[in-house]
């Protein structure tokens, strides 16, 4: 596969094969790895600058695709958290585009085909690496679509979500391989010659895969099922969340010229871009040439999907109800600093924050002696204003809120119950057009097991529920009914009784829930690091799939024998 | 896990690790391997009357499942297609025992999780051996349910159903141990401490799995998904169908022998028999503890499960429509001899016998010269008439019809077409009661490509359409419309001409479909070997799933991850 200027294949699977073999071993020992530094100033004398220069120079211009078949029409829906001027316009992609693009990308798939498991994984390296050398400006798109914080926005946006591409390049890669190219196949009869059949083996995409993209975390949520689908052999139609289209965008644009330079046609990724309101993802879920769908966003439309897009494999990543189960500790201090952390990262606005916050209305036991409910809730309150208190860590923790939908519920959460911890609001001494809050916790009684319950709904945002249980016992109840019903992404819980530890494992493993235990230094409930911790179960409510495994990968191909009679 | 009296897991470790590192190799090379002996002199002296008295003796009785918590109520719906009297009762499901059994089933889980992947693969392999030890009672029951011939419900219902029971074993252990049990991860912190943390991973089923059977091949199809399920830590309710249960019903009894054996729960594994039109699948398979299911048989109910079952990971093989396109050969008598075979074996009652020929009108070219659409038609009628001119050849072959909807359509195929050739009803001197009929082949005209043709629907049964086609260009056409709208189990394709194979490839590739090119010898499109050839490609609508790979497997359980700080 070569063309007269571009890099061939092999020479991308030369430069790239050592690093997929290392990922390979690490989503083997899940040990930590990455080849993504963390830390910003590991990308170069100036990089930060040229990032931010190069995400300046896309504002307030045309976004092109070249190559892409387009409607003509442009749309520019970016709206900063943080008041920064966007507008960025991209091709609208409507129901004519759509129509004439879906056969145009089928197109590549053969050549696509034929460059085999190793041919795509080293050609998604490629982009990835691309991605990761263009890691400020992407830490720029992120931070003014999603309101993330600049460092979060750096390290979520760029390393952790590189990290999570080439985790999900690596499972493709082993999954498609675990059936040989080839078997020699010879069935002894006896006396009479044996049968000898010749089978081939192709692993071969499913077709066109659409990612619909979050607001949230564009990169994080959107690389996995991205770098799935193109390394499994389909062409990716990328549908960004309406106010967070450029670090897709950019992806795209990166993959195209990529896929060019390596001989395969750049339309095997493609953008399609709406305005708000537009609706498309529900025509293009549905249209019969998209077989495969990552999603992340509210769980009323990944129902809708997983009810309507029958002709597709449909991963969805929805709302969950995360919980904290907090019996006893013998660092009182350390779980109350991490709670607090977890609570006020990025405003509490990760579909990992903690909401329910489990605690017995008779109180927990404590190294330094027994605390009531109360008590616990207030010390709570006092670590989040302690963490917060400095404006400057604060605007650093919080981001901006990413939507009037969340503001909304951080100004009316007062009317849920009792307010431990009320919100304040924090200016930002560089973009005063952000809306920064500190998180609220609220106080719910939970002994009286009420269906409509606000702890029971997802709510998403700086909010947090304080909910008084009859005990420890009556805490695991309600963790096994809020999985059962709505599941979580994370359920995290203190307590200094290997019994309790037990029991709560126990629920876990009933209705599937990632668990983490006594968290109280630098590692936090709501953070997962790729090649190493699973994101999510994939076994309750809250997603039907897990970042990364190998279900993850296994139903975005088929693998086709051809067999003949050996000659 | 011991009990005073049995065989601890460790015990059935020590002795099924071979066989299943065999396996396990197997699945890697697919390359020829099996366990299960096809010839039934293997199985010893005396074997084969000791099954049939065996299963002479449950004829007439009440099927118990001792322990399994049942209504009270029996019911017997087994009618032989060989006229032979069952009358062999089994516990009748009704609401009441489901509501009854569901927690029960439940119950045994947390053992069965803490088993783990290797001890679960030793009891299932203990339970494949003891039906391999009475595989002649099993051949018995197969025959007399499906209407097999005895040696093909013999090798069918025994050796390789037991094959693809124990592929999908190895497929669930490699799943399960991909993710190791437990990982140190160490997060480098600068001239900090690093960030340490103990992480344990536990696979965990996802709860009750429902085994749908089917009438023609109650254990090939059924043991893929019932052991797949088992192994990955589920409990598995069966619900054979009405016509074919003792074959499941005797698998259910073994599985709960060898559990109480090794110390679980026999309700691991429990049997739901039903009247014909009771209609229980439906309510089973929303019930919300359901979580995985299996099914084979028709599009529609398949469909409904897709469409319904959503809070399940639903594999389904349904109905599609099997093409074989007829290009040119080299070897006229022997790709003759070969269709003729796979037009007969079990009166074409295999969800993957070839119905639609694609012949172009032209004729075809062979190393004799040109044939005539008509002379390959006609040639076909009669090597299909040669191969079943001896009546007790015809009925080793033929078997049994299996019900009354398939002999309507033998009887009916007149009225869609020109016949090429007849039905023949074909005596059976030990079972006059059965329903014994050789293929039918209609001629159709495939070049008008009406919508409405008969060869764009499934008619199962031995009923094949000779379609002349305007050129082998347009069969290729053909055969990708079908594969689209109606989907494959099998494609097969006869051509001297490299580029033909080719495009018919590229065809198999584009809808998914597995393809065999050029079969003469005695290695037949409709019949596929458990760990080497795949079943179905679950890329088109006939099956969304395939037998067996790792995507069979994947979605039946979740990694629970659980994490704490390193002490």
């Amino acid at each position: 596969m070569t063309t007269g200027t571009g890099t061939t294949t092999a020479q991308l699977i030369d430069k790239h094969r050592p690093t997929l073999d290392r990922a390979l071993e690490a989503i083997r020992t899940r040990e930590f790895w990455t080849p993504h530094p963390e830390h910003p100033k590991a990308y170069g004398e100036g990089a930060a600058e040229e990032g931010k220069a190069a995400f300046d120079a896309l504002r307030g211009g045309r976004f092109e695709l070249p190559g892409q078949p387009v409607s003509g029409a442009w749309v520019a829906t970016e709206v900063s958290p943080y008041g920064l001027e966007m507008d960025i316009s991209y091709p609208r992609t409507d129901e004519g585009a759509i129509d004439a693009l879906l056969p145009v990308m089928r197109g590549g798939l053969p050549a696509w085909r034929k460059a085999g498991p190793e041919g795509r994984a080293a050609v998604c390296l490629e982009i990835l690496a691309r991605i990761s050398a263009r890691t400020h400006e992407f830490a720029q798109a992120v931070m003014h679509t999603s309101g993330q914080a600049s460092m979060m926005a750096f390290q979520a946006g760029g390393p952790h979500a590189q990290d999570r591409g080439m985790e999900a390049v690596a499972y493709a890669y082993a999954e498609q391989v675990r059936t040989p190219e080839r078997a020699d196949w010879e069935k002894p009869q006896g006396k009479r010659e044996p049968l000898r059949v010749v089978k081939e083996f192709t692993a071969v995409g499913r077709g066109i895969a659409l990612l619909i993209g979050c607001n949230t975390f564009p990169t994080w949520n959107g690389f996995p099922g991205f770098f799935a689908s193109l390394a499994t052999g389909n062409a990716v139609l990328v549908k960004p969340h309406p106010r967070a289209v450029l670090p897709l965008a950019l992806t795209v644009r990166i993959a195209r010229e990529v896929l060019i330079e390596a001989g395969f046609a750049a339309d095997l990724v493609a953008l399609a871009a709406e305005a708000e309101g537009d609706g498309i993802a529900k025509d293009l879920a549905t249209r019969p040439e998209v077989r495969v769908i990552d999603y992340t966003g509210s769980s009323a439309f990944g129902e809708w999907l997983e009810t309507n897009a029958r002709q597709a494999r449909v991963h969805t990543e929805k709302a969950g109800v995360n919980t904290v189960v907090i019996d006893s500790t013998d660092d009182y201090a350390g779980m109350l600093a991490n709670l607090a952390f977890s609570l006020s990262l990025y405003s509490g606005q990760m579909c990992t924050t903690p909401q329910n916050l489990l605690i017995p209305a008779a109180g927990i036991s404590t190294e330094s002696g027994h605390k009531g409910y109360d008590e616990v809730v207030a010390d709570l309150g006092a670590a989040v204003g302690k963490l917060l208190g400095d404006d400057a860590r604060a605007n650093a923790l919080l981001g901006a809120l990413v939507n009037e939908q969340v503001r909304g519920r951080v100004e009316t959460a007062s009317a849920l119950g009792e307010v431990a911890l009320p919100s304040r609001v924090v200016e930002h001494p560089e973009f005063p057009g952000a809306t920064v809050r500190t998180p609220v916790i609220v106080k719910l009684d939970g002994t009286k097991q009420e269906e409509d319950a606000p702890y029971l709904e997802e709510c998403f945002g700086p909010v947090s529920f304080a909910v008084a249980v009859g005990s420890t016992e009556e805490a695991l109840e309600l963790l096994g009914h809020t999985l059962l019903a709505r599941g979580a992404m994370t359920v995290s819980a203190y307590t200094t009784s290997p019994e309790v530890a037990r029991q709560v494992e126990e629920v876990c493993f009933s209705e599937p829930a990632q668990l983490s235990l006594n968290l109280t230094g630098g590692v936090y409930v709501n953070q997962t690091a790729g090649f190493s911790d699973f994101h999510g179960s994939g076994g309750n409510p809250a997603a039907n799939c897990t970042l990364c495994d190998g279900d993850f990968v296994s139903g975005r191909f088929r693998v086709v024998e051809v067999r003949r009679m050996a000659q």
